[in-house]
């Protein structure tokens, strides 16, 4: 028997980072010591509030299917939230449970997009965003976006790629791998050119809540016709929770409604018991104390990459990542990865994972271990390049 | 802005038992007593040596990502479990834990079919199934099954319904809505007309292990070029939790593997953890007393349906479902079921939710609560049925 793969296999690719965390393994499992800077996930265990209401949930015994859009509890306190956080109310009924963000993006895109149609997302970015597209056959068109817009669309960008075929833009802000934020009025600009153009605007804010001197202002402060990505997973430190949300346009939400049902039934019981707690002021000033730690470590990556002679020409106010540019060091980013891993056991992120446009000069560090652990990265980066 | 909803919403459709749910609700909600027969869930908690396991996880704090296909530990314990239960050797590179059987399917569709192609499946059927092939513009050819088949597919309904577009068969043994299981032979026969017309085989193995004196066959018992869905949620009681698995050939594992990075990340931690207490000696145990309780279910359940005048020609041996033929009583079995909560508070599922087939003439009754509620549940649909 022949097994051909679905054509979408092959336009998916795979993530260029596991080669660097194979061998990372492999080298661990010798004995040496690996720091790793190329986690998408901060070294925090998850706040002991949460912890307790997953604990009080699971003793109860009853882990049984929730509604298929979630709890009701949980769906009124997101709304809650986002009155309290972005004074915006939103109508619980538009909010749907989601396993991570993931399940947030698939149910956004397939209720919306049809096969052939393209959707517009900025170059770099994050990969799977792409490739969700590929999964329900639509195809992503990857607008390069530089320093000069903070690497996020701009209302120009998205006028002069639209075509005839496109039917939707996605912003993520911040930008995962870049960092950076997009303003209030570039982010306006865009879902008025999009909606201008009967399209579809999707916002990725799953790093909200992980900024630095700078807001984050939500898609739904803007227009109530757009749809939200967002998950406990980065700024409410639940990534193995496999927790997310949606929030969908009210005409979105008899179709959304059908598609829970039947891609998921439901998101996690537990998870979504434990979500609860996210809320608590005690969990949020816990929060809060740890998104300050994170702007510590951005400080002192940041200084420390730029001292090394990297070039980082926006300093990234956002979730927990740095985009460098390393073309002083480099052409051949993935090669610098491997070598970097080799010789000195620092594990880093390639540029080819987050897009085509200038990936071989880029590298994208991630400030989710100690500043301790950080300064030892650095000692050895810095032995690396002078041995380069 | 007018929102335009994915030509695959359209394509799915909503769960008609949703209606009667709703209604059950606001009933229940007037303080009417709703005895629920429609539930493909059991009241039997989670087992406690799975919730131990899963709050010793929790105490560590540590919900972190795990790697994409699933805990090694786990995989392996599944690999052990079918050489148990089946006498069959897979390796554990081909099991990839997923969120619940659904993202086990959706794994498994988007790995090996492409838009256009044409799966076939048995009507009556789970309608996800179906709808998980619009997902992907994917179009179900949804066969009649009959009492003369065990309401499953056969080689020669498969043969008949296939042309240039049909790529895949999916097969759910037990199967729901009608709890029978499809004989050895049966199985070899479709799996080997399946690959010989160069398809791929789909095994939906959600409710093994349910099944009351007669065995149910592995699809990988026969071929190893199959995908086999499987879940924690039925026999290991772990609906809530959202975990299942997908065994997937050896020259998948690599699509496989980059589709779960991609759409899922990972299948959320706790439950991953809690499912390695599923296989304990202990657990199983406990697992058996509570196949031989539904098993008594069943035949009470039978019986009685029986006695009232519904047609059930096959005795089900599986999953903890009955269809029955209401042709007796109603040419709507939609209103029947709606009139049925409506007067006696009784609520089970309309045949429309399974497919086209005969659909006006069947309801599916679930034997997931106890003999006291059925008995009460009987009582009154015999009240209903002598006033109708």
């Amino acid at each position: 028997m022949q097994l051909k793969s679905a054509t979408r296999t092959e336009l998916i690719s795979p993530f260029y980072v596991m080669a660097v965390l194979n061998r990372a393994k492999q080298l661990q499992a010798q004995g040496r010591d690996i720091i790793h800077l190329e986690i998408g996930e901060p070294d925090f265990p998850t706040s002991d509030s949460i912890i307790q209401a997953g604990i009080r949930q699971l003793k109860s015994g009853q882990i049984k299917y929730t509604p298929a859009a979630g709890l009701p509890e949980l769906r009124q306190q997101i709304a809650e939230f986002y009155w309290q956080r972005y004074q915006v109310r939103i109508n619980p009924q538009r909010i749907f449970i989601t396993p991570g963000a993931s399940g947030a993006l698939l149910l956004a895109l397939s209720a919306s997009l049809n096969p052939g149609d393209e959707l517009l997302l900025a170059d770099p970015g994050y990969p799977c965003n792409s490739n969700f597209a590929h999964l329900l056959a639509v195809k992503p068109k990857l607008i390069p976006v530089t320093t000069s817009s903070a690497y996020q669309l701009t209302a120009q960008a998205i006028q002069a790629a639209w075509t005839a075929q496109s039917k939707g833009v996605l912003i993520a802000s911040p930008s995962n791998p870049t960092g950076t934020i997009i303003s209030s009025e570039q982010l306006t600009a865009c879902i008025n050119t999009t909606q201008a153009l009967n399209g579809v605007f999707f916002s990725d804010e799953i790093y909200h809540g992980l900024s630095y001197g700078e807001d984050c202002v939500s898609a739904l402060q803007i227009s109530d016709d757009v749809f939200v990505i967002n998950s406990f997973s980065k700024y409410f430190g639940m990534t193995g929770w496999r927790i997310g949300w949606l929030i969908v346009p009210e005409a979105a939400i008899e179709a959304v409604e059908k598609l829970t049902q039947n891609i998921f039934i439901a998101t996690a019981t537990n998870s979504q018991y434990a979500a609860l707690a996210a809320f608590l002021p005690e969990t949020l000033a816990e929060l809060e104390l740890r998104r300050s730690e994170l702007q510590t470590r951005r400080d002192y990556l940041y200084n420390a990459l730029i001292e090394l002679g990297f070039d980082i020409p926006i300093k990234p106010n956002g979730a927990f990542y740095i985009y460098a540019n390393a073309s002083r060091f480099t052409d051949d980013s993935m090669q610098f990865a491997l070598d970097l891993l080799e010789q000195q056991g620092v594990a880093i992120t390639p540029g080819k994972d987050f897009g085509q446009y200038k990936a071989e000069q880029h590298l994208r560090f991630a400030y989710t271990t100690s500043i301790a652990r950080m300064s030892d990265a650095i000692q050895r980066i810095h032995t690396f390049i002078k041995q380069g």
